[in-house]
């Protein structure tokens, strides 16, 4: 069985409280909970016949999202099969991880490493990386979302002869400039990006690597045919169409995490709230674990993330999504009861 | 960038000859002409949210339709896919393949593997493989489509302790016996399935591979989280429930097949016409070669496979896909002018 102690799995949730998984109010996972106004007509695409191997025209539109070129992106079928795909590419044996960090880095790293370092991102992040390793940096950073300048890290990593990745699935939320700009300098860095939570679609596949040409000329010779699914293509395709998605998102995500701080705060449960630029919050407990809090709001079917399985984090942390209104009231409701 | 030299590569063809895709008569991909008859509702379709990452729903159809159980089952994005995971999980470094065969399977060989054996599987299929290697069988074969009774093969494979891969790819064309008989014998045998052909659906990416539970609990652990697009988990499932689409495939295909094979004897073009229990024909040319058939053909945008670049075939070879009676009829008139 793959791991599954990630947020979002609402399947076991459902099957635990008996109700069926769209009654759960999810706070595990970090999706946005706006989505995109598409149009979609499945009888225009094309499912019956290979796509285009090279996804020109997805590569296209991102390289101009990204004001970067198509030859300066590599497409996965999702941002955990990126992660996957790039180690096992690289084939770099040193690992250095900045944690705690989204799971699936852990599980590359115990696969194709062997030799991992643990950096405590928290307290002392500039701590000396292992020489000529993989150092993986998620910005905004994950369970806690907070945005770091990269500068002084950059310096560290160059120092350590270190191949980096960054991963940016957050970046959107953030609104905070992207280390894409320090790829002509560094020639050994790959960023990551995900389209999965802010346009609210995480069971669209489609992960995305953008590097110089030449690392993702490797890149690409190294990963199997027609890994995208043709009907992700397309809407990913749209989904970058809807121009008002971003500002009307960033401004609900800004209003709804202020009003969850808020809540938070307030909490009996509560004993500190981690400043975020993500769309998520990052808590530590008092006078009870995460499992306890679980227990309490399970009964409302409200989903919470135990930061338990994180590196550097135990039973006394908690992440919440930032959610709309309506859901964010239901919790303040549990949390003060 | 990644090979092309596939059938199918329908977007560069267009581009050479200055037509839309959608205006190539394609008989370089072995999709199946006729599609099921599927409803899908979009609004139906939970794509915000994550997957649950086993799958489970579509394991048991799957289950149920090879008589097999969701343990035995393994879900990639894609037959490419699924090579390529299996060659990089087993990461047995000897390797035979029987050739000529799919290109993926030689493409990740040299990836995975530092000793490959070719066998000539047209003129000598039983020659020993190499000793503890891991060998891959494609049945009904490909360019050709022969369909090939296993038991000698697995005595060798045995005595040899080859860990065996055979795919099924093109099995349901072919409506001879799985392989999958012989899994409880043979506990290093895998074998994948792929759906992609028969119900026409070359853009939705799902890779089968049945297995002994343990086998497959090995793969699991290997692969990243959510590998699968929620759409074509959900089309799958769709299209399994057409229970008259077997049945009328196999019909269609017998019959325009049976006209492909007269068309393609009588044509002044062709020596020989290879058998196939399959959906598409092997040729071999006299007096002109592949790329001056190409070509001829070109210029009434008709696209064909060269199978120049399978081992042990050269440029006197080309496969032509069975399509329906309208296109056929398109390629008679060329191959008679």
């Amino acid at each position: 069985m793959k791991q599954t102690k990630h947020g979002g799995d609402i399947y076991s949730f459902a099957k635990e409280t008996g109700c069926k998984s769209d009654k759960i109010i999810d706070f595990s996972s970090n999706i946005n909970p706006l989505k995109p106004k598409i149009k979609l007509n499945l009888s225009n695409i094309k499912l019956s016949r290979y796509a285009d191997n090279r996804y020109s025209d997805l590569k296209e539109i991102l390289g101009r999202k990204y004001e970067t070129m198509s030859e300066n992106i590599a497409l996965y079928n999702g941002g955990s099969s990126a992660i996957f795909w790039l180690f096992e590419t690289l084939g770099i044996k040193k690992c250095t991880l900045y944690a705690p960090l989204y799971g699936e880095y852990k599980r590359a790293a115990s696969k194709y490493s062997s030799k991992i370092k643990l950096i405590n991102r928290l307290s002392s992040p500039y701590q000396k990386p292992l020489k000529n390793s993989l150092a993986v940096f998620v910005n905004p950073s994950t369970p806690d979302g907070k945005y770091y300048d990269l500068k002084r890290l950059l310096k560290i990593w160059k120092k350590q002869n270190c191949t980096v990745v960054i991963d940016e699935s957050f970046l959107e939320f953030a609104d905070k400039p992207s280390a894409l700009k320090y790829l002509k300098k560094y020639k050994k860095l790959y960023i990551l990006k995900s389209l999965t939570k802010f346009y609210a679609c995480a069971g669209v596949r489609v992960g995305i690597v953008i590097s110089l040409e030449k690392n993702i000329k490797r890149l690409d010779e190294n990963m199997p045919c027609w890994n995208i699914s043709t009907f992700d293509v397309e809407f990913i395709k749209k989904a970058l169409k809807d121009k008002r998605h971003k500002k009307l998102s960033l401004e609900k995500n800004r209003k709804n995490r202020k009003m969850l701080k808020k809540i938070l705060k307030k909490s009996k449960y509560i004993k500190k709230v981690y400043p975020s630029n993500a769309n998520f919050l990052l808590t530590r407990l008092k006078n009870i674990d995460a499992s306890k809090l679980q227990e309490i709001l399970k009964k409302q079917r409200i989903l919470i993330r135990s930061c338990e399985n994180f590196d550097f984090l135990n039973d006394s942390f908690v992440r919440f999504a930032v959610k709309d209104k309506k859901d964010q009231k239901k919790l303040k409701k549990e949390l003060f009861a």
